[in-house]
């Protein structure tokens, strides 16, 4: 049922490496079934399930209004970056240089153009495997080479410093590290971050640190890397936390010395990020909309606190709380060693949609599966409820 | 005074081949000059003067008020896709399954996606010098290699059936062409395209046809290459005619055999275009929209129709009269060898900015300027005033 139809067309050769995610054959599979009437619980979906915040739209609408409809410069508006680096003062109390923010196309416009200005053709870029896919796909997009390091629990599923030691080769330009991780949820501290950054400047590298989940945390606040230096690439987002995912905006902070390389290369390929998103970005570091935001956090992490007990206690493999993000990546090898047919079956007989874990990498992918804790604490339970049923009929 | 900074960083080599829009300098050069009280006549932005069409800003609104503010599909909103496909049975007679509409972040998304799916390192792409700068750009980008081809005024400034002929190798991939073209203006003809067509396919290539300016011609409709064969990419974008630049959303109609390629290139490098562009975008094939934008084309005219003769008498070369976009791509060698500090010298001592022939390639670009028709017919007749004054003086 989830298949994957080969190219009928002489593609380039990169394109063979660039996988589709999986999750959107479960997706097309479960709207299939809910046309026919069927109902399924959506635990697959990668995006917060509120719709932006009231004060951000209202923002966009103004903006609208008053035909703010023309293109922005290409490393995004004055205003927008400004206010971008007072938040790093202020929620992290980290000193940034306006300069050093590109407003972006998304997170993915922002790892483009990282990965666009740092490699060469063949050079290789040390990625977490659990990770999230389109990581390597766009390092193979610039022809670079994506090496997936298995981790573990052991390591809390993240790339530390032992893991640059043991990879580094001669043609390894950059590692790129998340916190919180998806799919793991896990975050790095700045302890960590440190050793990683020392581990990689010392071999000549460079260091992106992927912070598109901040703000997603329970019951800790996650560090971010620019507090240990300002030669680490930190990408972020209007996405997750502050609930803009269709408006399509990110941003990074980049090393000075790497702001005009990227400004043409925006100017080149984006043009400039998308000026109705920018200006009603104005409006999500208000406090109202702060207020708003954080009472989401606060759904999330009831949601957490629910779903990774009761995982648990259906004989899925958590070791680790995962301490952000709103995933779960559960093992799932005391049902399976095939996690896309569960998947699958899971979907058909249960109506629960889920993840597979192939669509984070190779290692275990078989025993993992991703669940998405997006959607409501009731339809949680109920989906909970459901995935009982099905492992005691024992299919 | 035009400096452009070299990197200070240990940027990929790609980067060293990306240049930026000169245009750039002028602009920020003619905003400061601004800023100091001086009155500068903008002829240089390649962008519509007016705001969004009401109705296109409304449609936007509403789909915010509606909390439409979630991802769509990679390809697009099934509507719009649908309505882009009516639009070319109503517009053009040229039936189109919506199957093969790709809706992308502005044309610019479309251009790195057909690289993307076209290119492999080394490959060639033929394009015209004058040209589009970006195009280069999009094919450096992939590690593909552009092939300029100086074009004339006797071949309309377009690359033809017989240049495919001369000019391709065996590396040759792809052919890129404009109509209408950008600086030049010109449009291709359906027996243009048809001879374009053949030499290309004949050769085992691909063409990819830019009809972003479709809509901006005056006294003559464009045709569309997708009249010609299926087996073209056509991209397209909402933002020169239907006026939506800093929304960021255009299209692409691929070969069928193509789309699933694209589909999962789309989700990896952009998860989806803009949400609130597209639920905009949907009021924008309506008749009170097509309304505002036909006055609008008739604007345009009337400012070409004013300006093309008007630089003719000032000594400008423009053997030809451009029939679409809002340029004006003239030859300056009566003045000067070097259109760069000729422009220069304009911004300062005239007030009038323009864009050096540098930034559409290296074939007599020391001799050409552009001047764009996006500020009002007043406006256009004030500049022409100071650029007689500028002229007069023997500067």
């Amino acid at each position: 049922m989830l298949s994957i139809s080969p190219d009928r067309a002489a593609v380039a050769a990169r394109m063979l490496e660039i996988q589709p995610f999986h999750v959107m054959d479960i997706l097309a599979r479960a709207r299939a079934l809910e046309a026919t009437g069927r109902s399924v619980i959506h635990m697959e979906i990668g995006e917060p399930d509120a719709p932006t915040a009231e004060t951000i739209i209202q923002a966009g609408i103004a903006a609208l209004q008053a035909g703010l409809t023309h293109y922005t410069p290409a490393l995004g508006l004055p205003a927008l970056r400004e206010a971008i680096a007072d938040f790093y003062a202020s929620s992290y109390g980290v000193s940034i240089d306006p300069a050093r923010v590109v407003v972006t196309t998304g997170s993915s416009g922002a790892l483009l153009l990282a990965m666009g200005v740092l490699l060469n053709p063949a050079d290789e870029v040390l990625l977490a495997d659990p990770g999230y896919p389109c990581n390597r796909h766009f390092v193979r997009f610039v022809e670079g080479r994506a090496v997936n390091i298995p981790v573990t629990a052991q390591t809390r599923f993240q790339l530390q410093a032992e893991h640059i030691a043991q990879h580094w080769g001669e043609r390894t330009r950059v590692a790129l590290v998340a916190s919180p991780a998806n799919p793991t949820g896990m975050l790095l501290s700045k302890t960590e971050l440190s050793a990683l950054h020392a581990a990689v400047s010392q071999r000549g590298g460079t260091l992106i640190v992927d912070e598109i989940y901040h703000g997603l945390t329970y019951g800790v606040e996650a560090d971010t890397a620019l507090a240990v230096s300002d030669d680490i690439f930190v990408i972020n987002s209007f996405s997750k936390y502050f609930g803009m995912t269709g408006w399509r905006l990110g941003w990074m902070i980049a090393p000075e010395s790497y702001v005009p390389a990227l400004d043409r290369l925006a100017q080149n390929l984006f043009l400039a990020a998308p000026t109705p998103a920018q200006h009603a970005a104005m409006a999500a570091f208000q406090p109202e909309t702060l207020a708003i935001l954080e009472a989401r956090r606060a759904e999330f992490a009831q949601r957490r606190d629910f779903l990774l007990p009761a995982l648990r206690e259906l004989g899925f493999d958590l070791p680790l709380a995962p301490e952000g993000a709103f995933y779960l990546y559960a093992g799932c090898g005391a049902f399976t060693q095939d996690s896309r047919q569960f998947a699958s079956d899971i979907l058909e007989q249960a109506g629960v949609a889920i993840t597979p874990g192939l669509d984070f990498g190779s290692f275990e992918s078989d025993t993992h599966v991703r669940f998405a804790y997006t959607t409501t604490l009731p339809k949680l339970e109920q989906g909970i409820e459901r995935l009982a049923r099905f492992l005691r009929s024992g299919a």
